[in-house]
């Protein structure tokens, strides 16, 4: 279904902003609790917290996320899945989250319906609250920013910083094809293999892959050192190239850093015990690179970069 | 200065994704607190909170809040300044905010320097960290929406229910004009107001006057009730006539309702010598409508609404 309506039936702006937000309610049901806990006052109400919290925001964009090939429940499901990737990727637990729309006022009605029925069958299943927001118009455009606030379960909070020489590298999953195979919308996120993973001491460092496992371990690399990466190992989606499985990006697992003194088979033991079906893959380690630029050895310096010049 | 380039210099896709979140670092200084309490992990990670927290978004868009006659500083510092009119409706204060930005790959990296430091400076004056946030590609648009996290200090939370037949009805500076005065970009949020009001028993239920007086009135308007007014008292900015007063919107005002049984006066003279340059006028009653609609009297049915069709 494509987002905008081509006739003058079933567009948002016979609704107008009041009736857009009255339906909204409705659609997200018990995923939004009453005003001032959640929508309907100046700000949302939310309860102390005991821990340090977490904050992040990601949006979805008509023809940069998503097209009118994704169903649009799939689209909802895929803003708040974003997010609790990167809850994820601390070791955290989400709690309540506020969305901002812009849209075009040939928007659908039944679109946006389905957009938020799937953000509330998201919402409902990660114990997230829908709280609050904002409706505005956008000329020619569909956005739906959602801002995430979660918090740690008092232990530890697990950062891109930490990595040391010698620590192994490892993701979960399989990367690469993430476009093609309709993976992008249609992944879980990993929040108990994060918090998992957080509990366990020889975790050093940690991170989402969402530009591709190429760029994104940049971040992960400690100084002075460089990522020796085995790339018949990396875990590649059926049908993936090595090239594929490195720079596609929109993968959502987990990368972290194992110290270099773990007992690996112990962990790979638990880890599967613990999680079965997803495969914990040791893909690599940090060696030292005196001298020599913080960079990943033998990868392609790809992997997806925002507002690069059209080619 | 427009937003965008029209020739092929200073455009922010020269800078790419990474270049540009570096520069947003440098232009937030030190409103920027380093990772991961601030820009650059999955997550911000912020400090446990000892008292309800408040959760607000408010976005700027080009062509809706904004156009190139607005200095790129004053649409940042608006950005922040909504959504901290919101907080101060409710008695809080601000703490943490994360920005997410759309951009048209032709913006001017001078006007998004320019906009950063408007909105860092506002930050500073206010105690809130810019901890993260995202940056992605809108053809055509500019966007940036920020969304705020802040605290009550530990008593009352004012919310927008809890007026009662007989209250009076209360609001802070002038009204109307705000378009034409620049005062939608040059607007004080009135923090230390609300905060003020807030601790006040007499105070029943406030929120702040965005999309003018005669719609916003509605949410505060309890049921079984009509808002009467005395149109000749409602403040005005100079030049303005009542009808602009009550529907121009964007007024950034506190709005009130106090106790049928306060003693107004005291209350006035507190006010005045807590505030002495912004009066806090009184300007109708909540009055019992049996069988009626719960509606304001003496108010035409306007004020600003969003994404209706056009005339």
């Amino acid at each position: 279904m494509h987002p905008f309506a081509t006739g003058p039936r079933d567009r948002v702006d016979a609704l107008g902003e009041g009736g857009l937000i009255a339906a909204i309610r409705r659609w997200l049901g018990n995923t939004c609790p009453p005003a001032p806990a959640g929508i309907g006052d100046d700000c949302a109400v939310l309860p102390p917290a005991r821990h340090r919290q977490l904050l992040t925001v990601d949006p979805v964009i008509l023809g940069r996320h998503f097209d009118a090939a994704v169903p649009p429940a799939a689209v909802g499901a895929k803003l708040l899945k974003r997010n609790l990737s990167d809850i994820a990727a601390m070791g955290g637990r989400p709690r309540a989250a506020v969305v901002s729309l812009g849209l075009d006022r040939s928007t659908r009605v039944r679109w946006l319906r389905e957009f938020h029925r799937g953000l509330a069958t998201t919402a409902r299943r990660h114990g997230v609250a829908l709280v609050g927001g904002d409706v505005a118009e956008v000329p020619g455009a569909l956005i739906a920013t959602l801002t995430l606030l979660g918090e740690t379960d008092g232990t530890r909070v697990l950062t891109r910083q930490g990595a040391r020489a010698g620590d192994w590298i490892a993701v979960t999953g399989r990367l690469g094809g993430s476009l093609a195979s309709g993976h992008h919308h249609r992944f879980t996120p990993r929040l108990a293999e994060g918090r998992w993973l957080a509990r366990r001491p020889e975790i050093r460092a940690m991170m989402d892959v969402s530009d591709g496992l190429a760029k994104d371990l940049f971040a992960l690399t400690p100084p002075g050192t460089r990522a020796a990466l085995d790339l018949t190992a990396v875990p590649r989606r059926r049908g993936c190239t090595v090239a594929a499985a490195l720079s596609d990006g929109e993968d959502y697992e987990l990368l972290c850093a194992i110290s270099a003194r773990a007992n690996l088979a112990a962990l790979q033991e638990a880890w599967r015990r613990r999680f079965p079906t997803l495969p914990l893959t040791v893909i690599g380690r940090f060696v030292r690179n005196p001298g020599g630029q913080t960079a990943p050895a033998a990868l392609p310096a790809s992997g997806y970069e925002h507002l690069r010049p059209a080619p």
